[in-house]
């Protein structure tokens, strides 16, 4: 159609800078062959949660706002287009068997692990229920060895399984009841009062799981929180997996989660905590869960959300530098 | 990427009817080779526009809603799989020059007709400026012969060009004035009172361009505006371009219009009146402008514009298997 | 400031067809002196409405609509800019008093009526309680005689008023019970089923009043409606009043209604009705009330209503010109 | 509390009109012994929906908006309150195992059936899925009888269960399939072209499925269609079904549902339809299925099928006065 | 119904964690009987705000908010089951006589502190008109003794009388002239620039009201102004009263107050202010008014005002257990 | 029209407090005469701007809020009323020609500026491509002289001009190719990662410009951060332009830019900031621009925006009275 002049593409007739690269032009679909870094797998997954939710459209909604943003960390000074990640595209979800969108997410994830042994998932959830398969497919990446998991979220997740699960509720429970992580490897960021009932708050600290509450993290500050987080969770695993529950974040800056409420961490502290985690060697996956595109406002905690993942990724960038 | 179950591209990944083909998986991309009987071009322009507009979104959001529709066209029997229509993309504009973002439509269509001297253009505005260009291309396809036009529209459109033209105003204006089309071979259908001034109502009909309101179509029926429509319009001319105003539609089923008015036309009337003009030989091509997906409510002006389209569609497949 | 160019004031700076006359360059106000035929006067009170109502905004969102219409009726051939009208402004109400706002109504119409005795008034509410003294004000130019009431309505509006009253659900029973008007002068048009109690259908049948169901105007069409209408409420009356709560349009056109409903009657036919009635010299006064602009959508009611009151006045100028 | 003077329930001190009845304070909750007509029960599920829905928040919406409605059906001069309905309450869901949510409803229906074999229920959906578990238990009440369907609906839902059922697109598939009822029992009004594949389409004709078009209503008139179809499914059944799709309704008036399209029914033919079937004898069972009150527009969608329902029950009184 | 299987109540059918209780199931309906520290007390009325206000709505609101939230105070160590706090009810507003409204509130009010001497009543507004009768009736329970107010508020509240109250602007104007309270024993904390005049800034320094800017706090910490406050208004009273008008809060974090402006106070000093006043056994009493939930965005406001009365409930839990 | 009881102008209508001054009271239009410090300019364009933005329709919404602010800035003891400041207008602009756009704000402000050498203007865009003319105007005030810049900005704003501008994305870069101003004399304050190439920023860093990002502005504090920020804009420089972006601030505040992402400046820092930078001397000017009211939420970004203004001229006040 090239000699039709003006007649483009959609995509090419759109404004482009073409001194700028944006995050949709770099972060591409993957090959299959090229060798990556890092890789974005989307868990379109939200029948599990408790309340209505569409955070099953969050892998889309994301996507559609990598081309708000630029490669460029301007702060860190780095610049991602160096760092070889691509989209890897989503787990297929049956439309009505929810344990079955479970198995297919910890085999699928398992065979990804298997093939690419080095790759470090960056996962675009779906509800929080997604964490619990693909974290056991994290685990067996490392056979014999234990895992930690730092876990930024509101609760504690920790639901019985009795009461209608797996659900978003649950997936916490749903690890340590399955052994696959320990308590005492898991640390919890951000949890909050009147989220949370006694019954479970006794429940994860019997099994020795660590606690910051939000009122912790703005007295404290991150960087402290952080240090003992990474201490504690650190001490004896071999990796560490990041669960960020975007209702960690106060409810004015992340509108969109299904569980909004205020007393919550700030984005800027989760920026500076995501850079310094994508620093570290021993982090070596990562999901954001639990929001909801179809009532987020003026798409802010979408658009929060791929800034944190962007800024974890110029940790990563900083990381592979080093 | 295959080997790894159940990891697909965001598009496979989606659920799909293996029994059901949408709008969005027959009406692809061209390839620039295949022989087709209609192609869509989208025009994504609005800054013309008097009023503050987003119509230049319009044709990424009719395309989004390709997915929400399927090919078959239950009333008429049709399915549309079998009527080779591609998307051939948009033109590509201008951030800042609206007349050369004009003379680009003008240029590019042109070019296009030259290439595909049977192509049906199915028109996505984009503003109701479009129009002046896009029929400029179109009635130089007829050299030496005139052309008749059937204009859906709450407005005359034929604004003084001083006040700061050319804008979604002045379309038909243009046109008369630079000679491309006569006044008696425009029909206009829809127009309505308190959204035109008297000066304008006079101008066009001192042109001797025909007016049928909206109010005359309520009472004369839409077959019997619609068969004086074409005799005027078709009387003496070589074919018939439809601008379709969306505006035309009373403001409760067209809520995404800038100029939203009550006292409109219904959407079945028009389903009908488009179904008959897809079936008529002399029909070559046709617009649908001036509506703003970024004000819309619930999608509904744009989803009842694709189905609009679609209609106009399946005309064109009774036309061709005749 | 004329000498700075392109400096002028926002009003001057905004665009503007010097061959067009908005509705908001020709409904100025009033300068006190001017001889008119009649003018619009705001109620903007919505306190004594029983659900919550910002009904007391709606004078303030009609005139900020009427840049967006012409004065040209182009259906009937008039052009406003011929008629004599003026924006009388508003009854200052006060801030938490609510009879004392009534009386304010009353007595402000009273002593413009005695100044301006042949002055058409078109009223914009405020809510519907603001009929009561409204139309008391609109007898008392009649003494010794009788006024009739066309009463466009899904409600009745005669609930006792023991419960709290005076509201927005009582205006008629105000009136009925001052006898002010008599039952058998009063046409509800458009009442609905569900909308009203058995009780107070049966208190308006005892007083006489005329009931068309909406469900009526749909099948006996509103010519014929009006035509009984007319002749019951102008039998033995010397002027009618036209009272038009607006939610008896249905609530697909009228969203913009705290008590929006299904199976009311549709805008095309007021447009008829109201045209018809703007003709009749007997009709001398007229409020459309009870529409909420803060929870209208894309201000669709607001502009239906804009266009209601100008089909009126087109009637208005048609019966001056005859 | 009683002593206190003002102090209330917040139901006692809310405004009420002591000569007004709301559905709110008539449609109360059933003790289980009260002999009663007809009883709501509500199937609030909807992760079976293919699409993204919150229609399990419906039956919650539905009674929110009893209180915005009266008994009082003044078109057919029926009050509702010497009617015995009550609300049953709702079949309660497992959160995550969906297959276990269609069992319990057709596992709970029957049991009420059993024990209630006159009542005629009222089901509010719910996405469309839960017809065919509640069809299943209706149909069980005429053993060695045949029943027949009245299906309003823009859709077939007779989608293979293969791609991942059973959802809301599969229903009258999974009541074919299992033999419950015959094709040329069911009659399927409002169908819309590019809304189903030619693959169903042929599938329903198949099974000697009677279809009329939306467009079949417009032209034909909502008694001639009704005429026919009550004489097509009434043929050899013992009793009728209505299973009422919402989106059969055009997407003006029903913008909350998933499924907006254009060319739709109006309400007014619906609530005609509904008065008529209510009174019918035959017709023993009826739902309302397949809007979201999570995207609604103005709460307008749920108005309206309240209205719908309503509408329904007056027929019905209409038919036990008789 | 028990017989029936699946078949529950609403209520019953829900999801509900057998591990967790929600507030909304502890803060159940007073019986009038059981011994109770503090209740829970609607002021359903707006119609006194200058502005248009739907904070009528904000009990109902509030209560339906409870189901989002459990009783554990994870921070503090407090789980509110423990305390007998329940909800007393609204007081029954009169729909259009303004001062009847008031005297209802100070009368009710006053009968309830007879007879419940020790109650803390947690009174939720309504506009903050309330508070002028509702601390009237609150200074009532310690004759001859002086109370103190602590007055979170982006405004003074003292606005005149003449040109219309008693308003949402007066409240503290009527208690001061009043005498009810003297102004060395009110403190206002949070008060903004823009938002109030000169004459009424000089108006409280006049009687000795003590101000903390909105910077002031930001500035030398909520605590250090909290203990200057505390001392301020304890000097000599008997018992303090917080009144604690929502729009206190910077609007990124209270969209729903009619008022809404930036430069306010942020969540977590409130947060943090409320715990320690609810611990303090001289606070009696405290209102939270002056949002309106009509105009809330994805209900943040409500929720944590619910968050705010919980948190202060912690405190008290905390006193009592002291 | 004084002598009919209650009837007043809309504006007289509405309540007023006789005790109290708002903004709209006093910023009222200037006679083209009286002597005034600074003056409110509309710019009412955004159609440069590269993705859709309705900041034409910004000074509009800015002078509609001046009716919610009073001009008492309780914090600074400064009440506006003693200010001399006038609004003065819009720049009328052309409805399709960009480039004459740009030309009518430079020749217009430069004609105001020859006329009132001492007015320090406040100009209230329209998009960021508006600075561009509007600082060669305010340049040309001091010829042979350097004027410095402070550029409040997620966004350097120096992109090519070769893919379409002059744009909302070039305006320093024009200004740096033009010799107007020195990239030494420009401070860009609250730039943010991801926002912005690394080609643009290696530009600005090429040309000298100074850079404080968002991060740097949270962690050294605004008062370090403009200590050294004038130094650098004002080594060598005569007058200094404050150039405010409003999406430097964090999406949770302002809601309303087009290009909204988080970890932005906070809005008590930018109050203080621009309290400070009015109190300077050599603050000679200050525009805002790049917000879109119609996209925007609660109206939070324009009231924002408006105390911003208010607080720079209580500044000016008090540099004033020094
Ligand atoms: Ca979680
Ligand atoms: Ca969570
Ligand atoms: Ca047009
Ligand atoms: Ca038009
Ligand atoms: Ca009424
Ligand atoms: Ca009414
Ligand atoms: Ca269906
Ligand atoms: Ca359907
Ligand atoms: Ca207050
Ligand atoms: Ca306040
Ligand atoms: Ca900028
Ligand atoms: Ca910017």
């Amino acid at each position: 159609m090239s000699e039709i002049p003006f007649l483009k593409t959609p995509e090419q007739a759109a404004f482009r800078d073409h001194m700028e690269t944006k995050v949709a032009h770099w972060l591409t679909q993957w090959d299959g062959v090229e060798a990556i870094q890092a890789g974005l797998i989307g868990l379109p997954l939200s029948k599990p949660s408790i309340s209505h939710s569409g955070a099953s459209t969050t892998p889309a909604a994301v996507r559609a706002a990598f081309k708000s943003f630029t490669t460029y960390s301007l702060e860190y000074g780095v610049d991602l287009q160096t760092l070889p990640v691509r989209d890897l595209g989503d787990i297929q979800m049956h439309p009505t068997d929810i344990r079955e969108c479970h198995r297919r997410i910890q085999e699928g994830l398992q065979a990804l692990y298997e093939q690419q042994p080095h790759l470090v998932p960056i996962l675009i959830g779906g509800d929080h229920s997604t964490s619990c398969p693909s974290i056991q497919a994290f685990a067996a990446r490392y056979p014999g060895k234990r895992i930690g998991i730092l876990h930024f979220d509101a609760h504690h997740d920790v639901r019985n399984l009795e009461d209608g699960g797996p659900t978003n509720g649950t997936p916490f429970r749903g690890l340590l009841e399955s052994g696959v992580v320990e308590g005492r490897h898991i640390v919890q960021i951000g949890i909050r009062g009147f989220m949370n009932s006694k019954a479970y708050h006794d429940y994860v600290k019997r099994h020795g799981v660590h606690i910051f509450t939000s009122r912790d993290v703005r007295r404290l500050g991150i960087d402290a929180v952080l240090d003992q987080a990474l201490e504690l969770a650190g001490d004896g695993t071999e990796a560490l997996f990041v669960s960020f529950d975007v209702d960690v974040i106060d409810q004015a800056y992340a509108p969109g989660c299904p569980a909004v409420g205020t007393g919550g961490m700030n984005p800027w502290d989760a920026l500076d905590a995501l850079y310094r985690l994508g620093q570290l060697p021993q982090v070596q996956g990562i999901d954001f869960v639990e929001f909801d595109p179809t009532v987020d406002v003026r798409n802010l905690t979408t658009r929060m959300t791929v800034q944190f993942m962007l800024t974890f990724l110029a940790g990563l960038a900083e990381r592979l530098r080093a």
